[in-house]
């Protein structure tokens, strides 16, 4: 399966992204991806220091600052 | 809905933007937003340590360099 | 008005680019920009701690290093 | 034979992957390619000072944030 | 005249390119460009300090890795 | 000759190309490379303080976190 294919497996689950900048680790529900691997998550919270830090609700990822996409296992 | 169209309908609204670069958060009206997330903003205010900084007006943001975009609740 | 147009309104006028790299801030006339925001500016000047302080000359930006574009207002 | 080739017949084999971020060395198996270099691992670990520091499972890397793919000999 | 077009001018001619990474001010004789703005010089130094300090040759340089172009004045 | 015509007459020869991330420069024989610039590297070394350090063996590097192409004079 495709990079792209395997992401939008994901959708409807949460899942964690690490991006450049400021706010390393995100964690949030999958809303939706495209093909630059562009995301909508809901629920969005940062991830400090392995802790739930602040809510960040419904947010947009560009998917060239993204750098790992995990699924998160419940 | 796609990233991309999510982002559309934050026109007209205010949204959270983090940068890479200096000026790391900007808050602003969005005017519009073409498929690359380039993005023209009024309005437009630097965020520093939570506080509305600096008055930028109106700006044109660079897609690529665009890392989170946030819709800003009222 | 989309981002890419926003910018051709500013063409012959002073503009602030803020860049990635060593030369945050410099400041010119926009001589011409194309659709990724490469942009040609004459008279351009860098801008440290707000001063005008090392005249640039004519150059050319690659659109990708671009983080914030601004029109300075007379 | 060409690069994105070359990262192709490497798929079901062992490969480091260093990427921009805060997890720069990654190792895992291949288990997809695109022509962007977006790639599907499993079984992931992140290396940190050479030895295997966590484990990240399933993971899906931004092919414009990897640097270096290396395959790992046996 | 559009940025690709005015480094298109410049073929022939010493520019200073501003680079992303270790080495970032090259300058060296424009011997072609592309599209994309990948660059390729002869007899190029890097400056450091505003000093010729190290030769470097022929070189080919990566378009999105840089950020400023700059005639050099005789 | 483009840029990218000019890194295909280094194929089969020994190149330096400095890259984004933490292993800044490295040295191997060019085996191939595409209109990105991706390029697949054998015998590859990294060099640290100028000083051929680690062996990295064959290697794709990301064509866009390449900065500098430098054919290795004998």
């Amino acid at each position: 399966m495709f990079p792209t294919k395997k992401v939008q497996t994901m959708i409807g689950q949460m899942v964690q992204v690490e991006m450049k900048g400021d706010q390393h680790i995100l964690e949030g529900t999958l809303v939706s991806a495209d093909e630059y691997l562009n995301m909508h998550l809901s629920n969005t919270v940062e991830i400090i220091d392995g802790e739930r830090a602040k809510s960040l609700g419904s947010v947009v990822l560009r998917g060239n600052n993204i750098i790992i996409i995990n699924p998160v296992e419940n």
